[in-house]
């Protein structure tokens, strides 16, 4: 972890998860943690019966080419519970969210539809709040909330609400960004401190205070990206840490590019009271869901000029390790390592149960 | 009706359906069933909080322009029970009912997203036959399915899946299809019997069985559409028959468009089975969902023209009213009324409760 006046390091291990039963049959609540049976759940089940070249790029969106013009399109269920936590709401993560998987395509999100399931004897005045939320989270970022629809499902626990957004982006550069664009050498810059929207929801939902709240990070992120493409920055491959964290963004991103990912732990921000709950609540760091946090690669001669562009609005973005080459034979599946400030390595993979159910 | 071979008429009364209270604080599941408190949700919840204009049309999809292309999107999520029915599953409604969408705005299906939010418990082989029926309707049809999600939500029941589709197209023609486009004069073509989708599910959710089994009607409509383009049809609107039938759609259309819509019930064909099993289930076919029918309005002079080709994919295709002037002043609130055989006139109006739950 990067020491700073308000940040601390915190020994980070991997979190002791349920490992689920081989041939499972039935859904897990691991399946939707973003793990490994999420990854098994789109691998094996979702892209054979799907199939579709778009899908193979295991990207946040999907890139679509009409006539001349290149667009993004993203989807997101949000079923994050409870629906009010500190530093935001579902009305919010689901614009937020969507949009900032359009601004990891490069794109500069324009349209949003939204979906509702609603449980019945859910309050009409939870309803009004959320879709207030999300009116505003979108006219303040600039895209435009076009078109709904709302179901209503028999009531269970009576507090249920799920929100989908579809989001539509226009992608005005010429690069593409892409886990497949990653070159050897280049630089993986964080856009900030980690963990602060899973350690917020999962704080809240367990009743747990602490001395000050923490808030989720709950942000868009288009304008971090736009003020770089701006400025020239060549990028090769951006991702939201969201699900699974940084750990997983990093194994998904080095899997899909074939190459080797190396990080620093000193390097990492974490804020003071993060560790701190993190300790108390038993999760790491690494594999906890931001919501306002992502990660660029870029080629190493542009990394300085990318950090100075992102600190404008990201004080702690930092560049917190680089692509190496191909793994070596023997180590085939390890990809992503990270340095540990004892100077030891630690092999970062895919968690394999569910760290945090329902957090976004 | 329209007395055919094997459909028969039958007399079609106001389902009693119950009153909510007008000061309701909590969701209901009428809220979901589209018909009056649906209209109010959307009226007075959603539309002030995201305030769009795209969300003025009324419109089952939205109408985008970026650069000189014309888009249009859609979403819809689908909570019926059971998944499976007959003629259909909850994976080729998600895929056929937003394609439908798209073509009811006059745009040809090309992409689509799919969101799961699946319950715990779910097996894994239902997960499964879900995604498979999604990949071949989508194949069968010509619309992409690119992108998508996967939550899990803790068990309840341990049955329940949710499928979330949003879809863009494109539009290739100079029409504007929309109800503020209906003229006076302009007939009313109803492309097929009615009534199929509701009676399916609910015989099957409840458990009755009919001498043949009624199938649900779901089947994708572009096609039904793009003939009528290609052949230069001047169409002013089109709407699918889901959620609240063909009753509901006509006086949304009525209400938007300003006009008074007049159709004759000896006109709408009902299959034998249909009616038959709308009696015994309570239920009136022009509230039942349909999946694979819609209304089109065209002017009277291509009327004609309109239905031979509607007739070579659908046999049923009828004409079974028309746009007519501006309600009388003291009739403001009567839009849409029916002419019954026995010569008398019934006035159409928005269900107040919830007919058939969780039906799409």
């Amino acid at each position: 972890m990067k020491k700073q006046p308000d940040n601390r390091a915190v020994p980070m291990s991997a979190p002791a998860c349920p490992v689920p039963p081989t041939n499972y049959e039935n859904i897990l609540l691991a399946h939707g943690g973003g793990g490994k049976l999420t990854a098994d759940l789109i691998e094996k089940l979702f892209l054979p019966a799907f199939g579709d070249p778009a899908l193979d790029e295991r990207h946040d969106g999907a890139e679509i080419n009409i006539g001349r013009i290149r667009l993004a399109m993203t989807t997101d269920s949000f079923v994050v519970t409870p629906l009010f936590f500190p530093g935001g709401d579902i009305g919010r993560l689901a614009v937020y969210g969507t949009l900032n998987d359009l601004a990891m395509c490069g794109a500069r999100p324009l349209f949003l539809s939204a979906a509702f399931i609603i449980e019945e004897g859910l309050p009409l005045k939870t309803v009004h709040q959320v879709a207030d939320s999300m009116g505003k989270a979108a006219k303040s970022s600039g895209i435009r909330l076009i078109t709904g629809d709302t179901k209503v499902i028999e009531r269970k626990s009576g507090n249920d609400l799920f929100v989908t957004t579809t989001g539509i982006g226009i992608i005005e550069h010429g690069l593409k960004i892409s886990p497949q664009s990653i070159m050897k050498g280049d630089k993986i810059i964080l856009s900030g401190d980690i963990g602060r929207h899973g350690t917020a929801v999962m704080a809240c939902r367990e009743g747990f205070e602490f001395e000050t709240t923490i808030e989720s990070d709950c942000a868009p992120l288009w304008n971090q990206v736009e003020i770089m493409l701006r400025e020239n920055i060549e990028i090769h491959c951006l991702r939201d840490l969201t699900r699974g964290g940084l750990a997983t963004a990093l194994v998904e991103i080095a899997e899909t590019s074939g190459l080797r990912l190396e990080i620093e732990e000193s390097l990492i921000p974490v804020s003071d009271q993060v560790a701190g709950a993190c300790e108390i609540l038993g999760l790491d760091p690494l594999y906890v869901a931001n919501e306002g946090r992502f990660i660029c690669f870029v080629p190493e001669k542009q990394a300085g000029a990318a950090i100075g562009l992102l600190r404008q609005s990201a004080p702690n973005a930092a560049i917190i390790g680089q692509a190496t080459d191909t793994p070596k034979k023997d180590y085939s599946n390890i990809r992503v390592v990270m340095k540990t400030p004892l100077g030891t390595s630690r092999i970062i993979d895919r968690i394999t149960g569910d760290q945090l159910p329902r957090i976004c």
